[in-house]
């Protein structure tokens, strides 16, 4: 029976008690080619960890549901929450591996230089966000590797165990593939664990997490305070969302003779999504009134619900408080054929956080770039992005209110933080021109639809929908 | 374009708003034949319904990882939280019909009679929970539904569509099946919806919806007053847990020599339960210091950790709080050749919240058959379950506390809850054994162990698993 050395146990407790206490999310990979020690190692972290707080996460060779996924998803999912421990048996490096080298995306054709890219930009987002990542692996040598396998072979019910270790090691080069990751200049430094005898790795691991998460309390969890400003200028005056109302409107008869052909083609649009495996995000936001709920309504009319879903934003849970700002979104991502409407979305960082000073400044101006490499990784895996800004001003908007107000089957719609937003007008509306400049990309752009008139809003965002589904359904 | 009336829109948004506020869950579940009608039936209601607090839950076919689970997980799964609505598009009897039909139950006999008991009780114990079942049945004459099919069928783009309701309508007979469903004498009762022309069949769903949710509102959410004393006993005596501890011992020499052996065989035994398809269920229980985690320490020591978890169960959270108390649980069972361990479990229900009054009484007097029906469908699904209860003296208990306290590096495992729950050990000692009385059954019996001797306590515990398993091994 191996022992453990007893002081290294009590001084890993503590560290994590102490980064519970403290609220910092922790992972901790373990990387390793097969029958190396990975599972030994992983059993003895596991159980020298609080089970109240530690997850175990194996990442398994994907099935068929997984690979109609983004493929950073299973571990978006999975994340820890403040304070948390995730052990990962095997992580994106694995996975990374095992897509390329199997070749199985699903009728996607996938750039992976660009899939390796996103896994360095979630490594820095997560750790910028104060998740402290720590990274193993395991190297064992051939004979070491052999005997276990041998081990196993000699007993009549591991031996499928040993079986699988040997096809594993026979049919892809993992340690040839990860070099290029442990020679990489990630941010993210990699412990490498020669494992001879047990004892010895398990100790050497231990002292590693040990040492790292002593250091990280040390330095404590982000702490710069909340600016009360939020930058933003004296008297800003809009500069995108300037219209000539007038002349953006569409006719009730008009309106009324091409919306049913629109929504039958995106009937057809969904059915056409769903065959060729391209999930389809479609972001709203704009002012409080500005339609994007009415707008949504008209493109999902005549759509089958089994392929889509509305995600309508409201304010956090304690338990989505206590991720990552992208984690409740992250995990709401479409499946490939799948279509998700997003009445408000991850843009809620940049918008009502930033104004209200929920996200320090340093916080939601790093965001910009860690929505736009969010985005970068769906898209990469697939997605179509588009994303709709309604705008309207501040009369029309005023008008709603009072209209909502004086109707008592719409009066519930208006709440006292609506009134309480319009008194913010300007502040939303330097908040939303800069995300708009900031975030616009090619693989997501964002459309700034004046929403005045709502018969126009409704005709063009599902226009723009179908032309951009339609450029990528002809592109294939 | 169908237009839906105003006025039943109105209302059942007014409706649902008041159940959100109520916190009353709302399960409304459509089932029909292929090409009924049951899609753009569904999409109406979803689309009346906010989407903030509804979800759109379609049963799809099984796909292999949800074969691995309890037939009834998905839906624990998915189980709406306080307050918030699912739609079932298809429901457990659909997933009923394709699991008999196509027979694709992974390895193991399943009775479909016990699967239908499984069901009933499942809405049972729910509607005693406060959850509202709203059930309906789309119906549609054959030309009807041939007539949806031909028009499909006129479109290149959703010809596959119509040949997959074609094939559905052909290979098996939903219809027949469903028939003793809509007979049977569930308390739950069935609407039929006859689809001939869509705006009628929306309005007759929306109608029934507002009056059953009306008659709902009237008569509240449960409400019976928590009762202080929880039925005890003036001075309780232990009945069930009489050892004479000083027999139930092992030497540390014999110990040294039985444990590894055992741990060895734990493991294979993993090992033969993932060939073979099988979950164990493993619950600990019993008295603070009783010894739990270092017991399940020493049988999770060989385990490959890819194949087993721990759950260890704390105070509820806010989300936990809000659904049904298994939820927690049962989203958490482990999934075909995987092992669960439970540090503590559901039995908090009559233990814990029967003790502090955290639930009611006829809530926790229920539980009882809730919690049997609860395990009966996990065995029903394959499980082998297993219910430890280490039970020790009030002496030796005071005995731990104290090393514990004298410890520094034990001191953090005693809390002051600890002392408190030691005021009342006559109180756990009564909850514990009527506990053991109204919930050990032939699929999921408890064995007492003594626990004064940490040593025995492992021993037997591991033991009487590796008996458990070897049983169904041997019966295969």
């Amino acid at each position: 029976m191996v022992e453990i050395d007893e002081e290294l146990e009590n001084r890993i407790g503590e560290v994590t008690r102490k980064t519970k206490e403290m609220g910092i999310p922790v992972m901790i990979l373990i990387e390793g080619a097969p029958a190396s020690g990975k599972s030994r190692l992983s059993n003895a972290l596991y159980m020298a960890l609080d089970a109240k707080y530690t997850d175990f996460v194996a990442t398994r060779p994907p099935r068929e549901l997984d690979l109609r996924y983004p493929f950073l998803q299973r571990y978006w999912q999975h994340l820890p929450k403040d304070g948390d421990i995730n052990i990962h048996f095997r992580s994106w490096y694995s996975q990374y591996i095992e897509y390329k080298v199997r070749g199985i995306r699903e009728n996607i054709k996938v750039d992976y230089e660009e899939i390796k890219d996103d896994m360095e930009n979630f490594e820095d987002t997560l750790m910028n966000n104060g998740y402290e990542i720590i990274k193993f692996y395991v190297h064992a040598d051939e004979d070491i590797k052999q005997a276990h396998i041998d081990k196993l072979q000699g007993n009549p019910v591991l031996k499928w165990k040993a079986e699988e270790f040997q096809g594993r090691l026979e049919n892809f080069d993992y340690e040839g593939e990860m070099e290029q990751f442990l020679k990489g200049s990630s941010k993210c430094p990699w412990t490498k664990i020669d494992f001879e005898e047990k004892e010895e790795a398990v100790n050497s691991l231990f002292e590693t997490v040990i040492d790292r998460l002593e250091k990280r309390i040390e330095s404590g969890r982000n702490t710069e305070d909340a600016e009360a400003d939020g930058y933003f200028s004296e008297n800003y005056e809009a500069q995108l969302f300037k219209f000539d109302f007038e002349k953006e409107k569409i006719k009730k008869k008009e309106y009324k003779k091409i919306l049913p052909g629109l929504q039958e083609r995106m009937r057809e649009i969904q059915f056409q999504l769903y065959e060729e495996k391209i999930p389809l995000v479609l972001v709203y936001e704009g002012m409080d009134a500005a339609g994007k709920g009415g707008n949504i309504e008209r493109t999902r009319q005549l759509l089958d619900p089994t392929g889509y879903t509305v995600n309508a934003t409201g304010a956090p849970t304690d338990m989505e408080r206590a991720h990552h700002y992208l984690w409740r979104f992250a995990t709401e991502v479409p499946r490939s054929g799948h279509i998700g409407f997003f009445d408000r979305s991850w843009y809620g960082r940049v918008l009502v956080e930033r104004i209200e000073g929920f996200a320090e400044n340093k916080e939601w101006k790093r965001s910009y770039r860690e929505i736009k490499d969010f985005e970068k990784s769906l898209y990469d895996s697939g997605a179509i992005i588009v994303k709709f800004f309604l705008s309207l001003d501040k009369d029309e908007q005023l008008e709603r209110f009072q209209d909502r107000q004086n109707d008592e089957d719409k009066a519930w719609k208006l709440t006292d933080e609506d009134w309480r937003n319009r008194e913010k007008w300007d502040l939303y509306i330097e908040a939303s021109e800069d995300m708009i400049r900031e975030t616009s990309t090619e693989r997501a752009p964002w459309y700034i639809i004046p929403g005045n008139d709502k018969r126009y809003a409704r005709i063009t965002a599902l226009r723009k929908i179908i032309e951009a589904c339609e450029a990528r359904l002809n592109d294939k």
